[in-house]
């Protein structure tokens, strides 16, 4: 039998390129069922929940959604709270009291764990209802997903920040350190390397908090790099870790700043204002500079992968298929079945909540200090088409006549 | 009667998205002439000159000039050299031992005074030579300068940004900052102002050196914008000064570094962290970041202004005319003619070198903390097409039904 109802759909976390695409893909495709009442978009997350802050996104225009589709940051306002098991009562109460019979919560691993919080009301109620994690996160750091939707447009956006920085850094010399996100997992700085074309090409480091950084190390990689090449180009993940598993970032500071979820809150420019400072007095080079890439890398305007942009799309409408047709709860994961092609599968919320996957081996060099061609083989398709591609100059050089 | 001789071009200073295109533009137009035997390019600016390093850009094909062209950054390598008396007289040394008879040098004021003092040098010695200055700089601070190739694709990067920092905050609150490049002038750090679109868009706030920064007038600022709208985004000019025209960066520093040119080197992420600690301990707000834009807003790879690049790739077009059409020396120029249509002149060297270009009063609000329309009016056309727009939900609200 049909299951009728309404629909509530929220986005939570940090805003990605795409996550709107998610929101519209499922809100286009929810409007298509008979079953579905309203479509309603919850404002600020779980918040707008508890607070009965619902937009009608039944009386929206196509148009107006489409043009949100494009539109980067989260359309429903999003939320930093982490509910607890209370919180999540008082959800399942209000999702109730709407009739809500189908809950889609855009978000990461910290959203998916809301969803089956509240799905384990609704179970415990004998409520019938359906609840899906619908994947987001510029960190890639979701298990059992090949990739994340918001990964391929912010790896993108890193990808073409270091083009810039290596012709930069080409055309005036120096070393440039690009600090960039990513509490525990590499994916994103790791994405750096994707713009790579000529032998000498930048990013020449990479380190990522899945390998222990040790100062003393760091300054001999950029030693040996700047007595090659004469300039250096370093991606650094702003949640690098020292061997005890301290955040390098944190050591460096006076009172630590922990958000809402207890995580310590990474400061960026502190390490990349750090790491100049290292640099600059150990290898007495004036020239070195950090930049802490900071919201740009999952809001920038403008820059977006297709393939990112597709897949988010469709794994919003997914949600309303696995949820509608199929009558299933659980997360929507992307697999990787060909080169390039992906389909979606839905799994277990509890398999995916709470849980954080990290780079691999195998994308990793031996030395902890750059990506493999595995690594890039695995994310060039994910940036999409038409990446920007830096060109140099080959024409020969004239005779010098000076000491003729 | 016609110069014959060989040609030289470098270019200057700090990369631009479009300098390359100036580049090309000039080469490919000095190559149609009979009286030019050689195009070289002269590997990092005038260092290049002195050291006899020249690439033989006659022997470059046109496929990969027109690659080159559309790449960020100097390909023919740039320099921070600031060359005094002697230096340019080594410099025309060079040029004249290799039969240049037409120098274009593309770079910022500092780069106009250089090609000034090596044509003053060819006049002395009765030498027949042609200089010209092509003009680039994201600064946007030439002065008899509408506006400067380079300026519309960093306005158009900084815009982009802004349009990202302004859905973050509205989906997640706080206080944003955005630490913009602009030394003396403020026009880059008004573009942000150049995505806002609804009427509680933001940057809310936009700091320029060309007004006096004031700790105390810019915390109410901060207040007023969070009481109206809950968050609040700001730009911020990494030059901006205090009623003593000391930079506000500097005096937050132990030693002060000074670039080759005598400049105080800003140090935009520490400008940013201190305004973020001052924001958070008066107004007891949390949530307050800064992103420093850095090499970013100048060098990444795949944000162009189309207006920006046409016009780029003009002025060094024009420059090959003007020396070898019409026997003329100086600086070119960009005229606005109509809404939008630009003419390019030449005016004569020392009207540009070593003179900078402030925001006229015009630009700015009476309060010192914003941009006018006229503002707008005059940098919109420079960011060229196709800008990303962003769009809200606009559907109603649903009934609350809890106190039913």
């Amino acid at each position: 039998m049909e299951l009728k109802g309404n629909v509530v759909i929220a986005q939570g976390g940090g805003p990605t390129a795409v996550i709107n695409q998610s929101l519209v893909g499922a809100v286009l495709e929810s409007r298509k069922f008979e079953q579905v009442g309203r479509v309603y978009g919850a404002v600020k997350g779980v918040e707008g929940i508890i607070n009965e802050n619902f937009i009608d996104l039944t009386q929206e225009t196509t148009h107006n959604l489409e043009l949100v589709a494009k539109t980067p940051s989260a359309a429903l306002l999003s939320t930093r709270v982490k509910p607890d098991h209370a919180y999540c009562a008082e959800v399942f109460k209000m999702l109730k009291l709407h009739n809500v019979r189908y809950f889609f919560y855009i978000g990461g691993n910290d959203s998916s764990d809301t969803v089956r919080l509240v799905n384990d009301y609704a179970h415990s109620e004998n409520y019938e209802f359906r609840a899906i994690h619908i994947p987001k996160t510029v960190d890639n750091d979701l298990v059992l997903n090949d990739h994340t939707p918001g990964y391929g447009s912010a790896a993108r956006f890193v990808a073409q920040s270091f083009i810039g920085a290596n012709l930069e850094t080409r055309a005036l010399g120096g070393i440039y350190i690009g600090v960039v996100m990513g509490r525990h997992a590499g994916f994103l700085t790791a994405s750096a390397a994707l713009g790579k074309k000529f032998s000498d090409d930048g990013p020449h480091l990479i380190y990522i908090p899945e390998r222990a950084f040790d100062l003393e190390n760091f300054t001999q990689d950029v030693r040996d790099v700047y007595k090659k090449y004469g300039r250096c180009v370093i991606a650094v993940s702003e949640g690098i870790v020292n061997a005890a598993g301290q955040p390098i970032a944190s050591t460096l500071r006076k009172g630590v700043a922990r958000d809402a979820h207890g995580n310590v809150e990474l400061a960026g420019g502190q390490l990349g204002d750090m790491l100049v400072s290292h640099l600059k007095s150990t290898m007495n080079i004036s020239r070195v500079r950090a930049d802490t890439f900071g919201y740009l890398q999952r809001s920038f305007a403008g820059c977006v992968s297709d393939v990112d942009m597709h897949e988010a799309r469709e794994v919003g409408e997914k949600a309303a298929h696995f949820a509608i047709w199929h009558n299933v709860d659980g997360s929507i994961t992307i697999n990787r079945t060909g080169d390039y092609a992906v389909d979606y599968k839905l799994v277990d919320l509890k398999e995916i909540a709470a849980k954080t996957r990290l780079m691999p081996d195998e994308y990793i060099n031996p030395a902890g200090n750059n990506v493999t061609h595995a690594f890039l083989d695995y994310a060039r398709p994910l940036v999409g088409s038409n990446m920007p591609k830096a060109q140099m100059l080959r024409a020969p050089y004239a005779k010098q006549l000076k000491n003729d």
